[in-house]
């Protein structure tokens, strides 16, 4: 194998497929990049099984060949290497020889042939979904995503297309997120995916409108994007109904400003730290709520103007539930909808129904 | 107690009095802030008993009174307040009250009775430096301050004026930094302060050459700037003298870019790291250096044009000592200073004499 090629272009390929190299196998080689010089380009594989990244690079290949080596170390030299034109060849004892301007290192490699075979991925059902789009779902539902390993189900995101549809779901026992936008597809789907792999997808779409194009297997997903591929194990299992968990109705409806609410919250919970629970208390009056909380270390009230429809209701949370979902919001005009002190609230934005956060209100003693 | 400032002012003031608070005393009141309101101004003192950072805030105060209160979570407040005018009152039952707007905080805090006298600084010898040549001194020098424990002298740097110059000093056992500046005194003073206090202090220096007057006593050195005291207990004991190590003569001298070498050593570097001793070996020849290493990963050669007076040398360091040496030098035309394979090399700026470092060579086996 020989070939050269910018260091800058190989640096962000590199850095796209380690992304998927995560050093959680038990397998050596996983450890490695996978690179293949063959015609003009590089392909560079990263891979923990669970989550595959494929990206090419442009190269003057000289040589075709396939190698895999050592991700870190590789990295870090491609990284530190003057911003100049890289040469890369196989010498004899499974060594790789990487040349820019008068640096040379000599590198071991391990052979391409110990590295396992990718998931076959056939053109079934795909949809097509612009990259900042994919990108700001998947951002503002992975915070739910279940953190504990009781049901292994809820550490994944549903992935779901129905009534020409996306929904992004994600939930565990005391928050959900839902987040929906339209798609002119008639396929219905409903597939899980873990939600750690979706992070990493979130992290190489672009801000941009580029469509990524998605393609569903009984086992897996892939993103095929300009240059890079990326495909990502399901989880097994059927997800929670989730529509169930919505409530049909509500009695109170309250008008905030996101923005205020966050920061009222934000010095409400610093008085509420040093109790599990995070606990504040909202007091919803006609046109003002008052939030409240005690610990050892003092206590704290907060006054914010809102506009109520209903009747007025105390109601408790967990503060970092709260702030998380107003964390992921964008927009600052926002409706609270609640119907007693111990029924869900339903969080979402005025202008469109797209974002829907459910929280779970915390019961106090009376 | 009860005044009223800025929110701004008053969170830049406590940031500055918090370097002071390090939470390492098992004195519970030392993990508080001191606040005196006092005519028109705030006090605001943290301490950790070794250091003391003492600074004022304006303030309208309306009424006169002494507080501690616990840092931590003052701060956290005062961080997280809207940009306004900040309100703060003593209340019964040791509490105080902090409004601003419309948020309002009760807090437990500490009688100021029960914290520590500070030490008290007579005017007895001073000096004036502007603070950003400290700053850079200070920044040039703690690097090279010893780590382990084992003579606890060397945790300290050694503040020495001598000369008409001021001289800042650290060593461990491998490399020694030396940095001086022309100071119009004719005084002759040596103490050696710790070199963490000593981090804190150039992290509250600016990047100006406003004066910092500079008081010692036998036990403690002052350091005043124009709101902030900052009071360090010295270190005891005599410092290693530093002159009787530096060589008197060389036999090569080395002229060479500092940026290139840097970046050829850090990229050297990477096949070194999983060894212990981190070992480069660096030939110098007529017109170039050399620069190789070996590990199990591999091997690297790295090369660089270099102006050699004298012999031809091949020579080995621990790369992380050499790099901590050339990261600490802002000039780009520096020297090297030889005379063998085992004796210690001096790395230091062409322009002037201001700056000065030791570094020794690791021996290899033949």
């Amino acid at each position: 194998m020989k070939f050269s090629c910018e260091k800058q272009k190989l640096q962000e390929g590199i850095s796209i497929s380690n992304k998927a190299i995560t050093g959680k196998t038990t397998m050596p080689i996983l450890e490695g990049i996978y690179i293949k010089a063959f015609k003009n380009s590089l392909t560079l594989i990263g891979s923990d099984m669970d989550l595959s990244i494929e990206t090419s690079v442009e190269a003057d290949v000289i040589e075709e060949g396939t190698i895999v080596v050592d991700s870190k170390i590789f990295s870090e030299i491609i990284r530190k290497l003057p911003n100049s034109d890289v040469y890369i060849e196989t010498l004899d004892n499974d060594i790789i020889q990487i040349t820019c301007e008068k640096s040379i290192f000599n590198l071991v490699y391990m052979k391409a042939e110990d590295y396992p075979s990718l998931p076959e991925i056939k053109e079934n059902i795909s949809v097509e979904v612009p990259q900042d789009i994919l990108k700001s779902m998947i951002r503002g539902t992975s915070f739910a995503v279940a953190q504990d390993e009781t049901r292994p189900i809820l550490q994944g995101i549903l992935f779901e297309i129905k009534d020409k549809k996306l929904n992004l779901v994600a939930l565990d026992g005391y928050r959900m997120a839902v987040r929906s936008e339209y798609l002119g597809s008639d396929d219905n789907i409903d597939v899980v995916i873990p939600g750690k792999t979706l992070n990493e997808v979130a992290k190489i779409l672009e801000d941009a409108e580029n469509l990524v194009k998605i393609t569903f297997t009984d086992n897996h997903i892939l993103f095929n994007l300009d240059k890079t591929k990326i495909v990502s194990r399901l989880l097994e299992g059927k997800f929670v109904n989730y529509v169930s968990l919505l409530p049909q109705e509500h009695k109170i409806l309250v008008e905030v400003n996101r923005h205020d609410l966050q920061n009222c919250i934000e010095r409400a919970s610093l008085m509420s730290k040093d109790s599990n629970s995070n606990l504040i208390k909202l007091d919803f009056n006609e046109d003002n709520v008052i939030i409240t909380s005690n610990s050892q270390l003092g206590k704290v009230r907060e006054e914010l103007n809102i506009n109520l429809q209903g009747e007025e209701l105390q109601i408790a949370f967990n503060s970092r539930y709260i702030l998380d979902v107003l964390k992921n919001i964008d927009e600052n005009e926002i409706y609270m909808e609640m119907t007693s002190s111990v029924s869900p609230c339903i969080i979402r934005c005025k202008s469109n129904d797209n974002s829907r956060y459910l929280v779970l209100p915390v019961r106090l003693m009376r």
